[in-house]
């Protein structure tokens, strides 16, 4: 679980692989290929062994594609890879801004009439729809992964068994899910569902895996039949310590028979085309079987989180402050010692380790001092590791993978006394987080009408942060979960209780400084208002550390602000201190003093 | 222009209409028939020769419909109308809670496999294809009105000619107008539009019209050529005063011969089946004409205003500025002295005539005291006429119509001292509107996203209202005009400079008071920011008119509140106080004073 401070793949053979790929392409009687980053999970990480846009091209971003054609070859990546991939990829392949320019345009530009290959288990339903909806007579050729054919010393697949997440934690028997979206079904008049999301699986069955770091979700596929009966589609022996676990309604079949089993259903089946892979709607269709275009039913029920999972949630909150108040009081200790980026990591790794639970990290720390505070999406490695140095903020962004609950929390911090300029924006941005965890609000309101909450000091004051102001969080699963968020650009549905959060308003400052603080939170009901008819809704906090003192300006705070700053803090030393030695304890109450 | 205080309509003829309606249907081999209180056009208000629905059931809301069948008659009112439609309609009618019980579902409980007849003209196409898209083999057939054929004594349609609105308010010529929404039109692959708004019409050809009372718009329809060619269809001589201004491009044809020019277009033709009626869909399938379905292509341009227009929203704003302060000081004097609510209705409409310049009032006066106020939408008539009492709240939500703009006002006053928790929840209504009008946000926030900030001071308390914080207003047009507003059911259409929109948060206490506060509002470019490349958008404020002080409780106001009302004040003091005599003028000073 330590975290890799090296890029790798970082080799260069661009020319020779794109060459064979090309030789592939001719075979194959194909004027282009294809070769996203995603696996046919559509997770966020991919394993070693499907991480063919990396192995081909060099670039190792967590999101893009390449796309070959016999004179040219574009490499599509986003705002946060455009300096990255001109470093990693060579001469042979041309970047491309996307998805400014989107895979559509480009191939309406340079493939007009041409055959492009593509490999049906990695790309949606919805992608491929929307690719072959061009005007300029691309054909989108389904066929067998060429990067696959050629690439000849590939890792082997994860070979790490599937685990049990026992109902201590779930809080619900697999059973009883398998039942009541059994009973979805046939209200919606399906006959079975095609679930190919890995966390949507894991919740179902309340099972765990370890394919890919930082989320234990199993690599496998399942058919839910209207039945409740479940039929789960893995590679040879991964499902062999779970047998048990999974009962005689759940029947474990081998992966590659998982086509074969789709000409085998009745109509119409449910897909969630926007992650269900290309080669099941084809399958479907060829053996004339309806689809039905849905929502995974799997989603939902999973973001809302039962009681069990909220205990289990605040459990690993708790323990995870632990580790943090440790790391923070440490920091204030070394912070000017000539640490570096790389030491606050792996420190704050040790006392996360040092909980004796921790599973695994939930995602890469960023940790971006002075001006790499101001990449969002900041990975630190060998060649920009930094020193910290005396006045410059640090954003610490971290998250751990607890068998009760995964934890994502942010803290800005300064190094040395800070500026009077890093002060002030530190705090407007701190009165946006504290302005939606203070938010109540009737049923039917969803996350992108809160976000302005977030943002309103900053955008009093021409600033803004160009991400969401929060992402939903699995219970011991994925760090980033659908389908709500508050962000102006999440799915609208109405937040409801149970669903957790997180909570991060940032502020970045180019060339300079970076500041975010991420608290993760929970929808519930709150009771108590004047008109006792109206059923608001409210946030409650799972992160208690506390935040940087040395970066709040207590006059630009309303008594209320201040007022919730103090009993945040009061609870944080309440729920830590005793858990600390003398020494640190003090240094938290000293954190944690009334402002 | 005075308002009326009666029901027109409250004449009981309910049975023997009735009986005489389902004769007709029998002639026509009809089991049912549909009569809604929608005019063609689709307006808030309909002309009394088009107020079938009221002359039939004797229902005068401002929307609802009336389905007759052979053995019951159902009246479909909203939440508005619970109360009065009982008091309305006879014993034959049942009234019914729409749409919580849409159309569609009430016809699929009560009129499986019968034959519904309906007068296509009164109907938008989608309207009909909700209904036609039944469970129940329901038959929606388009027939001849057939309440037309027994109302025998039916007013003649409005008589008042069109008249030009000049470019020296419009801002643009309608040459130009046409031209660049022409050059859309082949844009998106279309030969014509088919405009049936008379509010889209009136800003078109920079026309308006008297046929209904509070808009001016005209009672036409047109159709627009991807030329810029217009063809404006009007009853006979409603024209004849505008031709010059029309100019030879566009032609004016009786409206009789709509039909018949919808079948001479070629396709495909954009309509906006939102508004436009079922038989223009008729018209053009008969004709296998295609159309193209989208927005009416005047919407969004009429509700980017430009320079011109919102100079003359300004000064109709300053203008109506000086009739709401003489009549707030007369208040101010009065309010104990036994007046009613029908004298606040009167006094403020002869202030505003006192200006010379009112064209009519924009919308029925609201004028609710005590418990009255707390009905959202209560219009006073001689049977709820009440004595405005000691210590009670009342609100005064009324507007006009100049020739170079519309406004419409929202005060809430204190009839002598107003208790602490009429003050408290005052004071949290006014912070909400004052979050809206010191707002700032970057391009694409959408008013939905906009519309927390208005009510996150009444959320926190448990308190709430059930109307949206903002609509679109017209220039010297509908005061309720699209397709933008600040709320989570508007359009999702990012807010854009030159949008006017009013900002009026409330609160109701059932049986008890109400209150609300309403500014008009203007998006404008924000400069001066900590970002320069961030393009901020915020709020001007259009109208100027003193909050009641003996509301406001100071204390709990942020310093930046009070400085922004106490800015507000002076400016109200600068602009209106010139214009007042000397004992109105002293009034306002006090009115104006620092918090």
């Amino acid at each position: 679980m330590f975290q890799q401070f090296t890029n790798t793949h970082s080799g260069k053979h661009g020319p020779e692989r794109l060459a064979a790929l090309r030789e592939q392409m001719q075979t194959e009687g194909l004027d282009g290929f294809i070769v996203p980053r995603s696996d046919m999970f559509q997770g966020e990480t991919v394993a070693d062994c499907d991480d063919r846009l990396a192995w081909l091209t060099g670039f190792s971003g967590s999101a893009g594609y390449a796309i070959i054609l016999a004179d040219q070859a574009g490499v599509f990546v986003d705002g946060r890879y455009r300096l990255q991939v001109r470093e990693q990829v060579e001469d042979c392949y041309t970047p491309i801004d996307w998805p400014e320019v989107t895979l559509r345009d480009w191939l309406e530009q340079n493939a007009a009439g041409k055959i492009i290959g593509f490999d049906a288990w990695l790309h949606p339903v919805n992608e491929i729809k929307t690719l072959r909806d061009n005007k300029a007579d691309v054909e989108l050729r389904a066929v067998d992964n060429l990067v696959d054919k050629i690439w000849t010393d590939r890792p082997a697949p994860p070979a790490a068994k599937f685990f049990a997440q026992p109902e201590e934690f779930a809080g619900e028997s697999a059973a009883s899910k398998r039942t009541r979206l059994a009973e979805g079904l046939r209200e919606a008049g399906t006959t079975a569902a095609v679930i190919t999301l890995p966390d949507s699986i894991a919740w179902l069955l309340n099972i765990r895996g370890e394919d890919v770091s930082h989320t234990p979700a199993p690599h496998a596929f399942a058919i839910l039949h209207d039945t409740g009966r479940c039929d789960l589609f893995a590679r040879e022996g991964k499902a062999d310590e779970i047998m048990d676990h999974l009962g005689e309604d759940v029947a474990v079949l081998p992966f590659e028979g998982f086509e074969a089993a789709l000409l085998q259903l009745s109509s119409p089946v449910l897909i969630d085309a926007n992650s269900c892979p290309q080669i099941v709607a084809e399958a479907l269709a060829g053996a004339e079987v309806e689809t039905f275009e849905g929502r995974d039913p799997c989603v939902l029920p999973k973001a809302l989180k039962n009681a069990t999972e909220l205990a289990g949630m605040q459990a690993a909150h708790d323990r995870d402050a632990i580790a943090m108040c440790r790391f923070l009081a440490w920091f204030e200790a070394n912070s000017t010692s000539g640490i570096t980026e790389i030491d606050v990591v792996k420190t704050l790794e040790g006392f996360r380790r040092d909980t004796n639970a921790l599973r695994d990290i939930s995602f890469d720390t960023i940790s971006g001092a002075g001006p790499n505070g101001a990449v969002i999406h900041y990975r630190v490695t060998e060649e920009t590791n930094r020193t910290l140095g005396t006045g410059e903020l640090i954003v610490v962004d971290s998250g751990a993978q607890y068998q009760d609950g995964t934890t994502d929390i942010t803290r800005t911090l300064a190094i040395g006394e800070a500026g009077a300029d890093e002060r002030h924006c530190y705090t407007q941005v701190l009165r946006g987080m504290v302005a939606v965890s203070r938010a109540r609000f009737p049923v039917g309101v969803n996350g992108g009408h809160l976000d302005a909450l977030a943002r309103q000091f900053l955008w009093a004051e021409g600033m803004d942060y160009d991400h969401g102001t929060g992402h939903g969080v699995g219970a011991y699963l994925g760090v980033h979960e659908g389908p709500c968020g508050i962000s102006r650009r999440a799915a609208q549905i109405p937040l409801q209780p149970g669903m957790v959060l997180s909570n991060e308003p940032g502020y970045y400052r180019n060339g300079a400084f970076g500041i975010r603080v991420e608290n993760l939170i929970f929808v519930a009901n709150v009771e108590g208002g004047i008109d006792a008819h109206r059923n608001l809704l409210g946030f409650e906090t799972l992160t208690y550390v506390p935040f940087e003192r040395k970066l709040i300006d207590k006059a630009l705070l309303s008594k209320e602000e201040v007022a919730w700053i103090d009993a945040y803090h009061a609870k944080v030393l309440d729920k830590v201190g005793p858990h600390l030695d003398l020494p640190t304890r003090g240094w938290l109450s000293a954190a944690c003093a009334p402002l």
